[in-house]
């Protein structure tokens, strides 16, 4: 059988997760990494297996059947993906929500017109959790869909923590609140402000020195980031930091309440729920089930940007269409 | 809008919870319900539709876009199916997980020959449950994949109960062994044997005069139903009966445990649960998401058998490609 060639584009955390990934799927092998940085510094686990520029990529499109671009979200993506596209068939996590209509037109054109198929925004959040948002909402159109995250680490809300002067080393750990899931849990479909859904835990060490008072107060009342949630910060020890703090887990819960029956009493729960000790690794290996389906789609000869919405769920696994009806339906 | 014109074959609880299901979508309704029964002695419940024998199903194929076949998995539907999607675009709930292979095959041939489009095992399990096994097993290829049903009751094994001399009312309900699920979620991957992983509650109305001991012992010795789980038998009185065990509840978890990372020792978890007040109730809902899915996939052109893990999410919902980016992803 011929593996399917993946080129990873951004050899960071999500990158090396997707080399890993590709070591548990059979069907695939790794074909290069491309990084922004000195190839020459950069080793590459997979043996026999390079580091290249960004631009060396453009002479190896014969060599690599997808892509798998693994920049940040912020500034990376937006333009990354569209200009891949036009020379592979590319995949990405892009996670920012409200830029989604966006990026999916850019990427989409790019892709086009060059007969190639993209993906975008496959991981979790969007990804999976998507996925359960639409087969729920499909399926019980009568109710509400509440989305938890955690208890995870949030990175734009560590990073903000540490932008703060005082700050040494930060990190925030978004927690789900547990009476807010039981009342979704027992069909009381409640309004949930954004205070009641979430809480914030803030581990900090701090400079010495440092105004520990003012450096709380500070996160505190943060906008956009901890004024509207019930947020705790503890100060800590370095060491402590360093041995308790060092992990991306992360995780959450989509939940569909919803009401069936002649009279709409019948209460009917549908529940999701990730438990993830690496947020990079789940994500990667996301993203690598992903590049199967769009290896077999585009083999089929689809082309232009899709999400996980338009791949059919035979298209993800390594299994035949005999065998997953046979071991799996 | 055209309407999605949706015809219901067997009109008993899963075809009275397609009725209800219809009417919480504003894309389809309902043309016409078929029985085996006298139609003269049927009433449906949305005015303005009538009750037709099965026979006159034929002369009504210009009328109805796809065709809900609620009968049981045992007798009708391995019939019922393959003949009528030789008239119609058809969907079934078919749970014999056994013979699934062999159903397929049938009413594959059958919807080719007359270029109709089927879908099969829709549902919860086969159906929801089936997705969450393919998701889970595609992104996560290190791990184990457990299902739980329950806190529900199993029809099959409340016939049995009810077959035993002595007994005037009897249900059965399939109840998870909490222990064993937190065993995978701690992400143990314990090798589970049955008997660890679900009990049998049962309830039982005896006749006047009837030996209890004997009816327990028949229950818990009974072969392939309860002889290789702990079961608990309850006699309880027909008034009470009647009050609290009127209803179909059931549910169930699939959960996967996989490791992903360089040394593969990195937990990661996937959960998916239902908690359902009515068992027919969700299936129907289930089966009617799945008709707007088929419809679509027909006026594309598609033909033959298909099943949920052939289905790409988008088809399901009534929203646009704009809006379920936009609003879902």
């Amino acid at each position: 059988m011929k593996k399917i060639r993946i080129g990873i584009a951004g050899y960071g955390n999500l990158g090396k997760g997707v080399e890993m990934a590709i070591r548990q799927n059979e069907d695939m092998e790794l074909a290069g990494v491309f990084t922004r940085r000195d190839p020459a510094t950069v080793t590459v686990k997979t043996p026999g297996v390079k580091a290249y520029t960004m631009e060396d990529a453009k002479n190896m499109k014969d060599q690599i059947d997808v892509m798998i671009i693994c920049g940040g979200s912020a500034t990376d993506l937006p333009k990354q993906t569209p200009e891949l596209a036009k020379d592979f068939n590319v995949i990405d996590s892009f996670d920012t929500h409200a830029n989604i209509p966006q990026h999916f037109a850019n990427v989409d054109a790019a892709a086009k017109e060059n007969g190639h198929l993209a993906m975008i925004s496959v991981g979790w959040d969007p990804g999976l959790f998507s996925l359960n948002r639409i087969y729920a909402e499909s399926i019980l159109p009568n109710g509400k869909t509440y989305t938890f995250w955690g208890k995870g680490v949030s990175q734009g809300h560590s990073d903000a923590i540490r932008r703060i002067p005082g700050v040494k080393r930060g990190i925030q750990y978004t927690v789900p609140v547990e009476e807010a899931m039981d009342q979704v849990r027992a069909g009381k479909q409640p309004e949930l402000t954004t205070r009641q859904k979430h809480t914030r835990e803030c581990f900090v060490v701090a400079e010495e020195g440092a105004d520990k008072k003012q450096i709380e107060e500070s996160i505190k009342t943060m906008k956009n980031y901890f004024d509207e949630y019930d947020t705790t910060v503890n100060f800590i020890s370095e060491e402590e930091f360093d041995a308790v703090h060092n992990k991306m887990p992360h995780g959450g819960f989509v939940m569909r309440s919803g009401m069936t029956g002649e009279n709409e009493n019948t209460h009917q729960m549908i529940e999701y729920s990730l438990k993830l000790e690496s947020n990079p690794e789940f994500t990667s290996s996301v993203l690598v089930a992903y590049a199967r389906a769009l290896s077999r789609m585009k083999a089929e000869g689809m082309t232009g940007c899709k999400t996980v919405f338009d791949v059919a769920p035979a298209y993800l696994s390594p299994l035949s269409a005999d065998e997953i009806r046979a071991h799996l339906l």
